[in-house]
């Protein structure tokens, strides 16, 4: 059997609800943008039904908490759930130290969903580019919702959430004054805004605040970004959170029908040529003529642009 | 007076201190990495003397307050400093609402000191090229010592923190469970370890957490991560940080004699063939070719990888 043949092997066993048919394209699809080509055009067709929520905030905001309700509520509709961990690598640790395990019990524990801790990393921006195709791969073998979680507010959650289809921001009360919020740069990015911990004192000035600061926010497609108040810890408000959820999903339409369809299709073929450039420029370093150019660099002997345009194609 | 005589002449006006032609050209550097090239090549001989200091941690944390009381005392030392913050691009307000401007404002006020926040997105981890290749500029026109601030704690800020000499992590008392802080996978990349807000009660036990879960961080270099405290907002322990700093490049060299500048050299080196890249695939997909490729994948009748095989450069 070729490899287009077990590839469409694994496909069939992973649909068909094998767990290591599914780990085993998971990790193929994640490792390496040049053997993951042929998953994904072959998944590709399949994969618009699915709806991608990002959901992002600083550490010990609670997001783990708060997606691991959400997680419960959707398994408890009856909907297939994938869940991927966005962490920076952590060389020592292979990511996080504890993380997820401890705080996602409930819902991640579910039989049925798939949980995935995603840390490669490379360059070019390589662990968002994983993500998504891991995403990808997730709606395509039919799991209705996939949940990305993110750690930070930086490059790379502004990337995965560019990807996903509801964005939620988690912030919590007491985290510290409105400047430093305005400062993450990340107030745009969201659908659905969450104040979680608003058992705390000053929730209800943080939900003002930041209701304040959407208003300053132009909203392109129609929709007003929503800001709900939760305590993930007993769950209030996550019902609120759900509506909110819904809401935003009913406005912007299913995808596949909609512009959003076009524009995840767009990055898509961003993505790929992406993909594809790296695995040249990659081979192109392992060449005689990449290991001349890069002892030149290396020695200072050679500026490294003058070096990048002699081993760039042409 | 041809391109490459412009490039010549701003080099040597900025250099003398017009401070005109050091904004031009780091416009040119930051925002186009094809027209940076001559710029590079031109001051890259020069630009080894410089130290590259990163300074990275969550949002309310205070590593602005503390940038700025590390500005303050490199100026009194005479040092040239360039400043340098990151922040995820805002569609609607160009960056930060606020941010820097209201907190650093003894240190980056001091005449000579370069501050520059850097908005650049593009993809590809773009952000965090663009910053590199101010921070190369910077130091090739004579600046001293180069401080990147970063916003978070996603790839970005461990890509930034990667190019720099050495990077200063900012915790605060008080921010949250030793999980979170270990979820946040970016304990490997401190050189130098800041519990700000050291007068809260918490303090001194974050600062015992943090020294036991370096002893599991293997120390590749041989240099062991420093832990300091600090009071940004009062300046205590500011001279134990400056200490810190200054045992750590005492421990790698200066570089341009260190393993670290052969790193540095052959970063840029992958970084430069990125960039070229980057401008082959954009002009490739505003050929005609190009354009049905792409107007095809948002119709969803050619798959993105079927498409970018077909563009990509042969």
């Amino acid at each position: 059997m070729g490899a287009a043949g077990d590839v469409t092997a694994l496909i069939t066993a992973a649909r068909g609800g094998d767990p290591r048919a599914t780990g085993r394209l998971i990790s193929i699809v994640e490792d390496d943008a040049v053997a993951a080509v042929p998953v994904l055009q072959a998944i590709y067709p399949a994969s618009h039904g699915a709806w991608l929520t990002g959901i992002t905030g600083a550490p010990g905001a609670g997001k783990s908490t708060l997606a691991d309700r959400l997680i419960s509520r959707w398994v408890d509709e009856g909907r297939r759930v994938a869940v991927l961990a966005v962490d920076p690598t952590s060389p020592f640790t292979g990511g996080a130290l504890l993380g997820d395990r401890i705080r996602m019990q409930r819902g991640a524990a579910s039989p049925g969903v798939l949980v995935r801790s995603m840390a490669t990393r490379g360059w070019l921006g390589g662990l968002a580019r994983a993500t998504e195709r891991v995403a990808t791969l997730c709606a395509g073998l039919g799991y209705d919702e996939v949940l990305i979680e993110t750690v930070g507010v930086g490059q790379s959650e502004v990337d995965v959430a560019a990807a996903a289809d509801t964005t939620v921001l988690v912030l919590a009360a007491g985290w510290g004054d409105g400047v430093q919020v305005a400062k993450a740069g990340v107030m745009e990015i969201g659908d659905v805004f969450v104040v979680n911990k608003a058992d705390r004192a000053d929730a209800a000035a943080a939900a003002a605040e930041i209701r304040e600061m959407l208003q300053l926010a132009a909203t392109g497609d129609g929709w007003q970004p929503a800001v709900v108040s939760t305590v993930a810890t007993t769950g209030e408000g996550v019902t609120d959170l759900v509506a909110a959820l819904s809401d935003h999903r009913s406005a912007l339409g299913r995808s596949g029908s909609s512009d959003r369809a076009t524009g995840r299709r767009l990055r898509d073929l961003q993505r790929a040529l992406t993909d594809e450039m790296e695995a040249r420029v990659l081979a192109q370093l392992d060449t005689p003529e990449g290991k001349r150019a890069r002892a030149a660099v290396a020695a200072g002997d050679l500026d490294p642009w003058s070096a990048a345009a002699e081993l760039s194609c042409r």
